[in-house]
C-alpha cells in the first residue's frame, strides 16, 4: 500500500490551468498533486550567438522553486548569487527534452525560453516542469502560427514526463515527497507520444537495483506518460477556444 | 480620465486569497488589478547573529518576480548571480515596514521570514507585496498563538501600502504599469491602521514637484490603506475558519 | 537640548572644498561636520547602451564607504565582492536627485558620472553626497561651457539634500550619529532651489509617527536646503575663479 | 565500421596507472584511449556539518577539465568565477556512483574527496572519472585498513563506468569524440561488479530513439564494464604491491 | 633631464598628514606629489582563525583606488564584483612589509588592518601606501602602548618604499606616471631603516635589463628610503604630541 | 647540509617532456624533482580588445593549481568562484616574463596563451612554470613557422626561472617544499639566456635580508637559470624532431 493509498501504476490528481499569466506567448500552471509549477514560454526574435544567421531556432529552460515551495524554506538562489547544481541540472534536461520535439530549424531564427518556477513542491517537480513546459511551449508556438508567422506548428510530436521508484522493491509510478524520500531508487522519464525514448535519468540510492526493476520502472512510466499527454492535448485545446 | 476609467481615488480590484501555499506557516495570494504577489511567512526558531540572546525577535522580507512576471522577460536574478538594486531596495522596504507594527520583544527569539514572490506584475508590486505580506505575517503569528506558543499576537496594529502617482498635475491613487510610466511623480505610502506613517518614498520623474501635490497624494494614500486594511481583515479572519 | 548642542533648525558646520581631485571634470570634498565625502563628476562622450542615438545624455552616480570611515572597520565592498543594498540604494537615490535637475536632452550624448565616497562618517552621508555631488557635477557641466562643447549650462536648478529626525518627539535637522541612532524617525529630503520635491524618504523606527510631525520634518528640511543652496553657489563660483 | 575502426562491443585502449599522484591517500591517472583523467582521493578526518555526530561517513567529487584539455582552449572555470552545469552535473554523478558501493557507516566519521581532472579529453570523460576515481577511492581505503584505522575494507563491490551511443542506427561502445558529436542518442551507464544498476543516463539528441536501442546499449555497457572492473582490479593490486 | 625638472635621485615633494581621519586608530594623509594615499590602521581584539590561540598578533592591509583617482576613470572594484590582481598584489605585499618589521608575538592576540585608498594616483600608489602606511600603524600601536594595553612598541625597524625605474638607459628615482609610462623598468623596494631589504619586485619592460642598472637603482632606492624614514619620523612624532 | 643532500648551487632533478598533451599547440610536462607542471600553449588567432587592430600580438598566462597538487587539499578555486591573489600575482608574472622575450610585433595579431596546470607541488611552482611555458610557447610558435604562418620565430631570446632562498643565512637554489618553508628570505630570478633580468622578486620573511645576501642569490640564480635555459633548448629540439 503506498502512502496516498494509489495503486502503483497510478498518478497523483493532474491538472493544467493554460494561460495563467497573462504577459507570456503560452503558460499554464500545473499540478502533480500539490507539486504547483508555473510554467511561461516566452518567444523572442533572436537566437543565442553560436547560432546567429544559421536560419534556426533555440529553445531553452530555466528552472527555479520559490523559496518556501519546499517544507522547510529554501535559501533563495538570487540571494545566495549562484543558482546550484540541481537547478542547472534540471533546467539542462527541460531544455533539452523540448529540444528532442521542436524543429528547429522550422521554427526559424526565434527562441522559445520556458520558465519553470515550482510555487508548491510535493515531489516529482522536473517532471512535472517537462509536462507543463511543452504545454507553455505549444501554446506560444500556435500562437507564432495564429499570427500567420509561422506556416504550421514546428513540433514533431508531443514529450511528457513522470517519475518512477523502487519502493520495498516494487516498482511505483509518479512519487510524492514522502515515497521518494524512502525509494531504494528514483528515475524520471522523458518520453514522446509515440513511445519514444527522450530522455532517462536512473539512481539508485544505497545499493545497485537490478535490471528487472529498470524494466518494471520503464513499463510503468510508458503507460503514465500516455495518459499525460492526454491531459497536455485537452489543456492545449482548451488554451485554443480562449484565444480572442 | 484614467487609462483604467477609474476614479482618482479608486484603488484597482483588490482580492487575497489566504493558505495558498500549504507548506508555510502563513501565506496569501494578492492581486491589486493584475499584479498578483505571492507572499509567505515563514517561522524559524532562530534570529539572525546580531540578535542571539537578547529574547527579542526578528522580522525580514525577500523579494522577487518570476521571469514572465513582466511585459516582456527579465533575466532571472538567480542566472545573473544577483540581486539589483531594486530587488533589495524593496525587500529592504518590505522588511521595514513589518517590523514597524510587530512587537519584536514579545515575539520572542524567532525569526519570521517574508517572501514576495511576483507572479504577474503590473505596477505596485512593492505596495502589494507589504499588504499581502502583513496578511501572511499574520497568519503565521495567530498560528503561534493558536498553538500555544505565544501568548498573544504580537502586532500593534495593521500596516498596509499603496501607490500614489502626478499624472496630468493631478494626483491619483494605485497606479497601474501604463500610467505609472507616464506619472510625473511616484509615491508609496506604507501606513498603519491609526494612520500613523510607517515609511514614505516620493519620487519626481523629472521635475521637482510642488509641496501641495505631496500633500494630495497623501491625503488619497491615507483613504486607500484605509480599504486595504478591511480586506486584511477579511482576510485573515477566513484564514483563521479554514484552520481545522 | 541636542547632543551637539544645536537649536533644533541648525544645520552642522558646511564646508564645500572644490578641486580636491585634479583628474576629474569636476569635484569637491564636502563636510555636514564629521561627515566628509570627496565628490567627483567623470564626463564621458559616451552613454548607456539603453540610449544610444536618442541625441540625450545621462547622470549616473556611484557611492561608497572607506572601509574605516565609519566608527568600527567595516568589510571592504570590493573584497566582500558585491555591493549591500544600502549602497545601492543611496547611488541610485544620488542619480534620481541629479537627473530631476540636469536637462539630459541639452547635455547632449554625454555621461557624467558622479562618484561619491565617504572618506569620514558621522550620519547623513546620503544627503552630504547629493549635495556634494551636485556642486561636482555643476562645476564639470560649467567646463563643457567654458570649452564651448556645450552653448549654456545644461542645468534647470540647484538640488541640495538634507536630513531630519524626530527625537523625543520633536523633529530636528541634519542629524549627526549619535542623534540619528536614537531617533524615531529618520528622513531625507532632496528639494530644489525653487523649494519643488525632488524626493523624500522618510522610515518611522519601531513605530509608526503623525502626520504632524512629517510636517514639522519638512519645514526644517526647507530651511536647512536653502542654506546649503547657497553654500553649494559660493563653492561653484569659487571653483570658476580658479580656473586658468 | 567506426571511425576507429573498433567493433561494435570494443573499448579503447584502456590502461590505468595506479599512485601518479605522491601526495593523495590514492590516485591514478586513467586513460581511455585519448580521454587521460587524474583522479585523486583524499581522507579527512571530518565529515560535512549535515552528517557531524551521526557515526557515518561520505564520498564526494569534483571535476574539472584543464583548459586546453579540449580541442580548442575553453576558458577556465576558476578564471570565469563559477562551475558550469556540466561540471557540476557530472561531479555530482561521480559522488553518487561512488557512495552507491562505500559502505558509508563502515567507513566512520571520515570524508573521502575524489578529484577527478581532465588533462586530455576525446569523450567520455565522466565514465572515465567514474571508472578512475573508483581506483583511487580503493586504494586510498586499503591505506586505511593497512594503517589499522579500519578493520575491514568498506566496500560492497566494484563500480564502473561506460559510455554507449547509438550511431547510423546501432548501438556501439564507449564513444570518441568524433563518434560522440554524430550520435543520434548518447547513453552513460555506471554499473557494479555483480551486474546491478547503479545510474543510466540516457539523451536522445534530436529525435526519441526507441526502447530495444536502449536494450541494446544496456547489452553493450553489461560487457563493457565486466571489461573494466578486471582492469580496476589489476590497478588496485598493483598499487598494493608498490606500497612498501 | 626628467619631465618634472627633478635631479635623478630626488623624491617628489612629500608630505605627511597624521590624523586625517578621526574614527582609526592610526591614520595618516601621505602625499607623493601628486600622489595622495589615505592610510588608516584599525586595531581589533582578535586573530584570523589560523592564528587563534597562539599568543602571536596579526598584521594585515588592504588597498584600493578611488574609481576617479585616475586620469580617466576606473571601473569601480565593488561595482564589478571582485578586486583585480594587480589590488590583490598590492595589498599581499603592502601587508608582508609591515609584517616584516612588527614584531607579532609582541603584538599579541591582536590584528592590524592597515587601509590604503588613493585619493589621488600619479605613479608609486604602492610605495607610498606602504610608507603612510607604516605611519598608521606605528601611530595605532603607539596609542596601544599609551593606554598600557602593550608594554612597548612591537616595531623592530622603520620600514618604508619608494620605486626606481630606468629611463633612457639610467637609473631614476620615485617616478611620477608619466615617467613610469615610457620606462624601460620599474622597480619598488621596501627596506628598513637600517637598510635591510624587505621586498623588491623589479619587471623589464620590453626588454631584460643589465644586473648594472639593477644595482644603480638599488642605490637610488637606499638614499629615498632613508629620507622617507626622517619624514615618517617626524609625522609619527606630530601625532604623539597632538594626543591630549 | 640541505635537507635533500643537495648542494648550495645544485637543481633538483629537471626534466621536460615535450608533447604531453596532444590538442595544444605546444606542451610539455616539466618536473623540477616532485614538482610537475601541465605547460600547454595555445594559439588564437584573434587579439584582446586593447590591442585590436595595432598589428601586434600578446601572449598571456594563467595558472592553476589542482586540489591535491599539495600535502593537504587544497579547495577548487572554480568551487571557491574566485582566483585567489597569489594564483592572480602568479599568471600575471608568467605572462609578462614570455612578454619580455617574444617580439610581439612579429607574432602578428594572434594571441599565445599558456596555461599551467600544477599535477604536484613541492615548492617552486612559478618557476618551473615560467621555464617549461617558454617551452610550450616556443613549441607552438615553431608550428607557426613550419606552417609558413610566420617568417621566423618571433623569440629574441630564451627566458627561464629559479627560486633562491637565504636558508640558516646562507644562500642555496631551488628550494623544495620544506626548505622554502623554513628559510629567511625566498627570491625569484627570471633571467634570459644572455643573462638579463626579466623579473626579480625577493621577500624577507620575518627580518629584512642583507644586501650582501641578495648578491649571492643573484648569483647562484645565474648558474641555476644557464643550466635551465640548456635543458629547455633539448626539449624543444627533440620537440622538433617528432613533428611528422
Amino acid at each position: 500500500m503506498r502512502p496516498s493509498g494509489r495503486a502503483a501504476n497510478e498518478l497523483r490528481a493532474i491538472s493544467i490551468e493554460p494561460g495563467f499569466n497573462r504577459h507570456a506567448e503560452g503558460s499554464c500552471l500545473i499540478r502533480f498533486g500539490d507539486t504547483h509549477v508555473l510554467c511561461t514560454a516566452t518567444v523572442e526574435e533572436r537566437v543565442p550567438p553560436f547560432l546567429r544567421n544559421k536560419g534556426t531556432g533555440w529553445v531553452t529552460a530555466e528552472y527555479g522553486m520559490l523559496p518556501r515551495s519546499t517544507h522547510s524554506r529554501s535559501p533563495r538562489e538570487a540571494a545566495r548569487g549562484k543558482q546550484s547544481g540541481r537547478t542547472q541540472e534540471i533546467q539542462r534536461l527541460i531544455g533539452r527534452s523540448l529540444r528532442a520535439v521542436v524543429d528547429l530549424e522550422r521554427l526559424g531564427e526565434r527562441q522559445v525560453t520556458v520558465d519553470c518556477d515550482v510555487l508548491q513542491a510535493d515531489g516529482g517537480t522536473r517532471t512535472a516542469s517537462i509536462t507543463g513546459g511543452y504545454v507553455a511551449a505549444s501554446i506560444a508556438l500556435q500562437g507564432l502560427v495564429d499570427q500567420g508567422l509561422l506556416p504550421g506548428l514546428p513540433i514533431r510530436e508531443a514529450v511528457a514526463a513522470v517519475s518512477c521508484g523502487i519502493v520495498g522493491g516494487e516498482a511505483v509510478l509518479d512519487l510524492d515527497y514522502v515515497e521518494d524520500s524512502g525509494a531504494e531508487a528514483d528515475a524520471n522519464f522523458v518520453l514522446s507520444a509515440s513511445g519514444g525514448i527522450v530522455e532517462v535519468q536512473v539512481t539508485a540510492e544505497d545499493h545497485p537495483i537490478l535490471p528487472s526493476q529498470l524494466q518494471a520502472m520503464q513499463a510503468l512510466a510508458g503507460e503514465g506518460v500516455a495518459r499525460l499527454i492526454d491531459i497536455q492535448r485537452e489543456a492545449i485545446a482548451a488554451a485554443g477556444t480562449r484565444r480572442p
